[in-house]
């Protein structure tokens, strides 16, 4: 179990730090880089709910616990025999968002080009939200390079990402309220 | 034309995404971390509108539109005998982002020192902005030690962080607002 | 001293920009890429002082002068006989941050689990901001493998995450209205 204290340990001063199975890395190290970015978009959701309707507020809710999930199974390296089991993130997660992204899309009208991110609060803060989100997806990736990834991992924030968008046009009045680019205007 | 239905299409789920041209790359890609990066800046910029007043407000939701030309631009390599003639960013939208600058920086004092990225909402937010777009153009100076690109796509960039830097002051009460850095205080 | 009068000035539109002793590097630099970030997490931490009391707004203020003080240094690479004395951050200033942690962590019960980044707008901004002050704690710390870096500027980096968890836990009613993570939930 997690136990946070004292908050300031002093240990990370000379710019090392400690995964979840107590190895040290730099703090720039892919993996480190990985989760907080994870951390990163989970703080930007929680901006998104500051503007959102209970329904969505919800989700979002249930997301940033789930990338706790996503943040555990990233800082724990994969070994032959780990003195604990790790927490891996559940496969299901990301069929619930596929369920969400249906269910809030078939509401939308589709497009013929991409939307501003812009809109109300709601719409605009789930758009960053989005951005940061593909930020964190493509470190995991570039992590995957030289280290073994749970493909729910990367399931996950692929999907997630999408979710937001369908969320940002659903808050943007169903996609009524959103304006498309126009090429080279 | 760019069609967006059922959002999700799994394909990305291994780690590999497709540019504008249809080639397959990394999601990490200096290419895609360019045009992500361009993304976010684009949504911090959406961000900026929910505080400002009309006529900036005009202002970005143009600048959102352009990104998306950079971002066309950027998504799609240069080649010798391209299928189709492929999007570019006009080398106009700069100039109109140099009128600007010195439009609204006639009204506001010159400084002796650095100002506090701080004051109302709207300049708040443009300091963000400003901060994020010099992110995106970083990255596609990187990306340009190996691939070309546009030079409208690099000063376009360079002179929006700047816009943004003035238009972030104008907001201030035309920098009577703002607050100077103190070396060392 | 800094001089800022028309902005933009045209020079770095080829990728290239000037350090703070006049030397020329490519804007994805690690140097640049340090303080830019640090730039970035000041503006977010601007955010935060939107929705925050004075007690803290004071706080932040501070704070935000004293990242130019962390820009100043990290823009002055360390040279053997400097033409002028460099600014570099005083050690006293990570002293004030670890006061100040020890101060409001007093008064806020310790943790058996993580907390999710959310709650009011002043919590969740403060969220926000630790985690792009991580982003550049760790971009420095990579800069620092081949470049010399003030161990004072690590260390208030590190500890200015750290206030920032505990500001927001303080602004979330003590503590009283954080929610923790449920490991896979
Ligand atoms: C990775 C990590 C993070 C990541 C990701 C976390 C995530 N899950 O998404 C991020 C970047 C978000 C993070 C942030 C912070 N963190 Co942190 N984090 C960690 C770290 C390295 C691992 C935590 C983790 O998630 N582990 C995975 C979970 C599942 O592990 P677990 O709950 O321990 O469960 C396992 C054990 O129970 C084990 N087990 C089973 N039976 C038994 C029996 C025994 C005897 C044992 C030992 C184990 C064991 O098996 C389980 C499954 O593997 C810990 C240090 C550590 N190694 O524990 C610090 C740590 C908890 N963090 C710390 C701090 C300070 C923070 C921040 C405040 C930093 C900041 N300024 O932002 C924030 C707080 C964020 C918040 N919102 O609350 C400190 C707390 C110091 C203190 N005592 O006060 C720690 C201890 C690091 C340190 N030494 O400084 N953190
Ligand atoms: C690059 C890209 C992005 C980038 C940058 C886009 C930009 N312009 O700034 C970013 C990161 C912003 C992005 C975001 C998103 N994207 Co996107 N994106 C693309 C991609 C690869 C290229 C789009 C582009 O801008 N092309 C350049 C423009 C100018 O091209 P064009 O409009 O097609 O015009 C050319 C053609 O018309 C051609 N042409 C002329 N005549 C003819 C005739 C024929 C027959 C043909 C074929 C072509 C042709 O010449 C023109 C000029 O070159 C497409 C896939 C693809 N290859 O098209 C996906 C794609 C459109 N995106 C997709 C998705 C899902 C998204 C997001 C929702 C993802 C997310 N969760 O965030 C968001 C939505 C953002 C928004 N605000 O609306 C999906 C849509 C899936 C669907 N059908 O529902 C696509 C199809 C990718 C995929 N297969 O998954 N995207
Ligand atoms: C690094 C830097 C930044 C960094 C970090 C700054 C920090 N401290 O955190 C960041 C990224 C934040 C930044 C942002 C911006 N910057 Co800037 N920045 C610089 C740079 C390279 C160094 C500034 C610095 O902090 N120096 C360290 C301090 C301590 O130095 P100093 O005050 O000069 O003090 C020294 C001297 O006085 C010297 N000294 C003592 N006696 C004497 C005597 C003589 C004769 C001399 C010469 C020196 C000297 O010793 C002192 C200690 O070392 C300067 C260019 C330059 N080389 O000066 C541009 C510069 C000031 N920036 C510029 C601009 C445009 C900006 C932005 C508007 C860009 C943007 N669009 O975002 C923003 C504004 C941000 C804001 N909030 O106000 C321009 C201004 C152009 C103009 N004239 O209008 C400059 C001149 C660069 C350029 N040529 O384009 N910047
Ligand atoms: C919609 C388009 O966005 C690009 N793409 C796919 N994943 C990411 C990501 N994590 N970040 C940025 N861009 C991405 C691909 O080019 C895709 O076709
Ligand atoms: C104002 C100062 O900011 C630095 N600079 C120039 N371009 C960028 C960028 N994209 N990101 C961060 N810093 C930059 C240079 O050092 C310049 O002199
Ligand atoms: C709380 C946990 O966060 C990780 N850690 C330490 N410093 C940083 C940083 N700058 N950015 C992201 N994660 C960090 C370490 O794993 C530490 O134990
Ligand atoms: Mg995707
Ligand atoms: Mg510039
Ligand atoms: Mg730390």
């Amino acid at each position: 179990m997690v136990r946070l204290t004292k908050i300031y340990t002093k240990t990370g001063d000379k710019g090392d730090t400690g995964l979840g199975d107590g190895s040290r890395v730099a703090k720039h190290d892919l993996r480190v880089e990985a989760y907080g970015t994870v951390d990163e978009a989970n703080a930007v959701i929680g901006l998104a709910r500051l503007h959102v309707d209970e329904v969505l507020d919800g989700i979002l809710a249930r997301i940033q616990n789930d990338l706790f999930d996503v943040g555990a199974d990233l800082c724990t390296p994969f070994a032959e025999n780990p003195k604990y089991p790790p927490l891996r993130l559940a496969g299901a997660k990301t069929l619930e968002l596929e369920q969400e992204i249906d269910k809030f899309n078939a509401d939308i009208p589709s497009l013929r080009s991409f939307i501003l991110p812009a809109g109300n609060p709601a719409a605009t803060h789930l758009h960053h939200a989005r951005t940061v989100t593909r930020r964190a997806e493509r470190i995991i990736v570039q992590l995957k390079e030289d280290q073994e990834i749970s493909q729910s991992v990367l399931e996950y924030m692929n999907r997630l990402s999408d979710l937001l968008f369908v969320l940002a046009r659903h808050a943007n009045g169903k996609g009524k309220d959103d304006v498309l680019w126009v090429p080279g205007e």
